[in-house]
């Protein structure tokens, strides 16, 4: 697949209109094979500009290795390719959603990372078994249900958005405070402030599915922590009064 | 083991001839290595010229380190040696047979990776647990039963192969859709239309036997993904309207 | 987070005083990574200087490719920041209590290893299985309580510091022979003469957690290693007449 | 542990005399860490020379970065000392006495290594799963019983190998066949015709642990592999007929 390099042409050629976001983009993508989240071409990951509604996304099927800032795709929230000659990731229509319907979000990531696939597969939410997974949100990772072979047949990659969005909807959950999904039988998507943001997520988020199934391996009955302490991990870190980390302004 | 290196001479000592095979051969070998499919010389990969019905394949028991494209050894669909001096794979005549009997395969890979060897010394199929697998192929991965004792002491390794082929036939299989299979007792077997290729699938057979195991870890009554998930997932990557990946003519 | 490396100003801006404290803290710090002790910021190592009565410790939130010894932290006893512009970790205050109580430790390790973190998720002491774990120490890996609603209100991380000492006390254990605890929920804490040996007995701790999730998965009623083998292995490593290693007069 | 590189004095200064002696253990000792078979030193390697009854090894808890050829350890099989200044692996008696007692052996190997020390502590022989096990030996990883504390009183490691050396007869093992053992509550001995041959097998033996104990995670009674079949890959690597890898006349 020698077209990862191919010259840009045609009504996005213009290079330095989306230099920024496609080199975004591209960074976090190589992400992934660093961080060891995907085999293969097996992970996607996009960085949005809200101010002109367009994210940038891998092209489809092209190897890691190969990427380049430049075959990045640039999409509308309409689907509609702004700017690349490349096709673009066969999840692209999922990305377009969440960034519809999740406000404030920046980037996504989509892995098959193999024990968050793993989860998603038998079909279970992640109970909070421990201040790692606290840290990053307070309640479980969860689990879609199976897609309906209505919404399947329609647009099968906008409807997995559209499943997300309605889970999230459904459970009270809050897309600015948790950052990850698991879609039923399929694998994780999660999202950030950033492109690069989102990938962090990604390998917390196959962290903490590794941890809960070593769990269950030396007790199937593990209990979930206290919600006291749930709280506690999470407000120290994300809370209005948060110690965790260094200050903007430092 | 420095015989690896040994330059070539008899009948197929011209190099020219068969250049371009055994560079294949040899480059898909190293894979094994980069893609950490086998440790030792666990694993072979051969390559396939159908115009000339000649196989370039890994020389038995060299350490990937050790090997040159000129250690590779061709052979014929009958199983003679036609250029090379080491001696090919022990595992050479089941790539024999599946190239005289799986029609379009130009490359073939065994290796020993651990996931994929449990599941075939669990002597079990593996279940399509999720959408990992359905991009691959629209059933289970399947085991054969253990080859006969009589089949053994004719021609083990021969005879590997008949069985993977009758098991392909019993179950109406077809290996241009299905390009892997698990031999009891033993290990994985994948093909494709090239050496890269095949390794390729080797890899993504591991992966996905890694995966199904976890998911039996977290819950040991975990139900396949439901069907009409399966055939969508798989037609968008290979069916006649698949949209994964590049168009060739982009 | 560019501040990693931001010029030290005010009181402890004087870098001799505290050089060697701060490096021994670096290079520990590292070691997290190079070992494969935590994904991220996911875990922090300080070191102690004893005639001072401060110890040097990793700064909150800060990836280990941007840290330098001069973005320690140093921090007495009472958890003032006697030098560096940086948050030092949030895990400060248990490191404090660990250097009061623990007579002798010169450095504290606290990861997110994940065997090491499943065990305290599970809630669970790790029994002494074999000779690996008897090399360290005589007893089981013990496992706090959680800690009380009361105490995570007043004070999370000093009372978590309590937690542990306290726990040492009921058990009669003696912090010079036993160098690792988990913490309930949460994860190890491990010390050592220096900090790099706190990083030592982290990579011990997790290995021993991971062969014993092993032992359990091929056998969930594997019974602890003899006492007599037990006691043999820690006597030869560290009781009077320990044989193992080169004598520092050699 | 500066000493690893420390001048030879004394009766056994003069380097020329074990030098290619040292130099195998040294690489073998390498290959350790190469294929990551143990952390921190909880591995060592030794290489015997028959003609002069003596064998170096490494020198204990001295890190494999430090080690140089001239730090390994000359021992005789009387466990005297005859050349070097750092005190030999606390090991070292029982390599002494499987030098002694195996004939043909010329290196051994003791590991930690997790999935072998897994089956130790569970203290269960490893069974004939498949094809991979059956290329190495015809029968079942043997784990001896449990060391008596009265050997273990005598002396514990010279004790470690007769009881080694005592499960072999018992049960009618051939140490040329068999190559590798798990001492109960600690964990594996390998050997081979040299001390590289000796590391050969510990990593397959950890592979095969790893294969055996994934195989028990799919199916809790998975069957060993049947007997024909067993004896047949074993033949075709070993028996007088061996087909598999390349004639040292080639």
């Amino acid at each position: 697949m020698n077209c990862a390099g191919a010259k840009l042409t045609g009504p996005g050629a213009d290079m330095d209109e989306y230099k920024t976001l496609r080199e975004e983009a591209f960074e976090a993508n190589l992400e992934i094979k660093k961080q060891n989240l995907a085999i293969h071409t097996w992970g996607n990951v996009s960085a949005f500009d809200p101010a002109r509604g367009v994210f940038a996304i891998k092209p489809s099927g092209v190897a890691y290795e190969e990427l380049k800032p430049e075959s990045m795709v640039l999409v509308d929230l309409e689907g509609k390719i702004v700017s690349g000659n490349l096709k673009p990731s066969s999840d692209t229509r999922t990305h377009q959603v969440l960034y519809r319907e999740f406000p404030g979000i920046r980037g996504i990531t989509h892995t098959h990372s193999p024990y968050a696939v793993a989860w998603a597969q038998a079909n279970r939410s992640v109970p909070v078994f421990g201040t790692t997974h606290a840290d990053q949100m307070t309640g479980e990772i969860i689990c879609t249900g199976f897609i309906s072979p209505e919404a399947l047949k329609k647009d099968y990659e906008l409807e997995t958005g559209k499943l997300i969005v309605e889970t999230f909807r459904k459970n009270n959950l809050n897309s600015a405070d948790i950052t990850m999904v698991l879609v039923a039988g399929h694998g994780p998507f999660t999202w950030g402030g950033s492109a690069s943001q989102s990938v962090y997520h990604a390998a917390a988020l196959e962290e903490i599915c590794k941890m809960a199934l070593l769990t269950l391996t030396i007790d199937p009955h593990a209990k979930p922590l206290p919600e006291y302490i749930v709280k506690k991990h999470w407000e120290r870190k994300h809370g209005p009064d948060a110690y965790y980390g260094q200050n903007k302004t430092d």
